[in-house]
């Protein structure tokens, strides 16, 4: 099976390395939009291309990992790079999804290739978890939990902060909010039970350290309706301390069953990541597969993990995974 | 979708309650290899025939539940009904799987039929994360612990021995063994590392308490390998403190990425059930609804849970689950 990545950021990189520990997938290319000649890559051998290229590789390879941001990029190339290879993609808005399912449905059927959006662990194997759940359980309560973890998007908003050199946030899930899922409790839980917001700020030379901390823990959406810490450190401890992207999280489902709904049931998924990207790029390996199986069987079109039949991510046969795995 | 059930004993009955959960599905008749006249069962209106009219119903219903044993039962009764019905059973004999699979494989193929064993949480549930945990993490380590839950096998075990009126046991994880595992230490375990067994037994009159402790406790396969506790109750105590079926476990991957494999990742699934046959009633009628779509596209033969996309056991439209839960 023959891939090609877009985008060389932390999630390229990371399906870069996933390709290693996968020895039916070789890496064939990278695109760029970038100069070419400026990517420094961490294989040897492998061409990097520039994106406006992509037209003259049609087909050569077989799933084009698009590795873009979900606000801007990834609603324009996951549609656009569908009409030449089969492609994968981590949108990961969800109020969107509805949306970048048709453009990428249409864009796919038109040129007779397969595409996979939403991949990766939520969306991805938490969704997966959640519909399972769901169906097996069809009365009861749905939680998700984050964390602990670094949020880029709450880390970008503490840096675009006035005085702020740099920053790190991290999402905790309570303690005690996840006990009383466990226990079968259902609870109502606000926004501020659920998770905790953890801040490691640098601040610039002389900046206001109170103002700043005041500006994080009022600031609407991100942090207001949250308990947030806020820790002044410093560059190198920043560097030392909190350089790693971990995250992960919990799915619950607590749902009854019996004459007097008198049973409780517990279903809980849990993912305690080192390497959030590395992660995500290894769900996105794993589903590149399926892609090329469902292309070979003559499908075409948009899918997302709730479509692929799980023995499509394996590489072993479904004798092998029934006499092993089952 | 029409559904019959064959064989009313907990998991049977499990189907029946399961089924009042699911609006659409309708039970719709009873098989039992008894008297049908002496079957009562908790649903009123709905006849229950004998197992001997199974061929005059062909195709009368769109799936038949088969509730019977793996030992003996199923084996013989998966194969035989799937020339009549699209049919789905709990067939829980990991070693056989391949047998039994190949078995009912050529009976549905012959008669149009769709056919899905070894439903339920483990072989099902459980399967289902082994196989997506491994096929996202290829380099780890698999550990599934089970309980804590009632083992049927080894209540059995114990009711076996001489002056031993009635039991029951409890399979435990050991918590320094699941805690090894979370913490991503990749610990080499024993049997006896792994699980405790407790057993509650209930002694005749004047039977020898410390033969039967020892027997129960040196009994190979069953006990012998882990550590035991014996408690002698009354049965009033067994009837009114240990007459539920509760179960459940843990499926863990524990796995490595990054240049270095520097990078671990831990994914665990858990399911704490207060009654399993309930629970793996309603796993299977999710999977019934899948059977029945899988027929309606125009498949046959037999499958198991790595083969059906998770989204055909929804209820819910393509467009709905990927607003809603992706």
């Amino acid at each position: 099976m023959k891939a090609a990545i877009l985008g060389y950021g932390n999630l390229g990189k990371g399906i870069e390395l996933a390709i290693r520990q996968n020895p039916d997938v070789e890496l064939c290319a990278f695109f760029t939009r970038r100069d070419p000649a400026s990517l420094k890559t961490n294989t040897e051998g492998v061409p990097v291309y520039s994106v406006d290229d992509i037209p003259s590789h049609k087909d050569e390879f077989d799933i084009l990992f698009i590795c873009g941001g979900s606000a801007t990029d990834l609603p324009k190339q996951t549609p656009e790079y569908a009409r030449y290879f089969n492609v994968i993609d981590s949108f990961d808005t969800h109020a969107r999804i509805p949306e970048h399912f048709d453009n990428v449905d249409k864009a796919a059927k038109e040129s007779g290739h397969v595409a996979l959006i939403s991949c990766g662990w939520d969306p991805g194997m938490f969704s997966l978890n959640r519909l399972y759940a769901n169906c097996v359980l069809p009365e009861g309560n749905d939680y998700t939990f984050w964390g602990k973890g670094v949020s880029q998007g709450h880390s970008d908003a503490i840096r675009r902060i006035d005085g702020v050199k740099d920053g790190k946030q991290y999402t905790i899930p309570i303690e005690a909010a996840l006990e009383a899922v466990r226990n079968g409790e259902n609870p109502e839980l606000t926004t501020r039970q659920k998770h905790l917001r953890e801040c490691f700020v640098v601040a610039e030379e002389g900046a206001d350290k109170a103002r700043i901390e005041n500006e994080i823990k009022t600031m609407p959406n991100y942090f207001a309706d949250y308990d947030t810490t806020v820790h002044f450190i410093s560059e190198e401890e920043l560097k030392r301390d909190h350089s790693g992207i971990p995250h992960g999280g919990f799915v619950f489902r607590t749902g009854v069953t019996g004459e007097n709904k008198e049973h409780k049931h517990v279903i809980e998924y849990s993912l305690k990541l080192d390497s959030n990207p590395e992660f995500t790029a290894s769900v996105l390996v794993a589903y590149a597969r399926a892609i090329v199986r469902m292309k070979k069987e003559g499908m075409s079109g948009c899918k997302t993990v709730f479509d692929v039949p799980p023995a499509y991510l394996s590489p072993l046969s479904a004798e092998e995974l029934r006499a092993h795995l089952l």
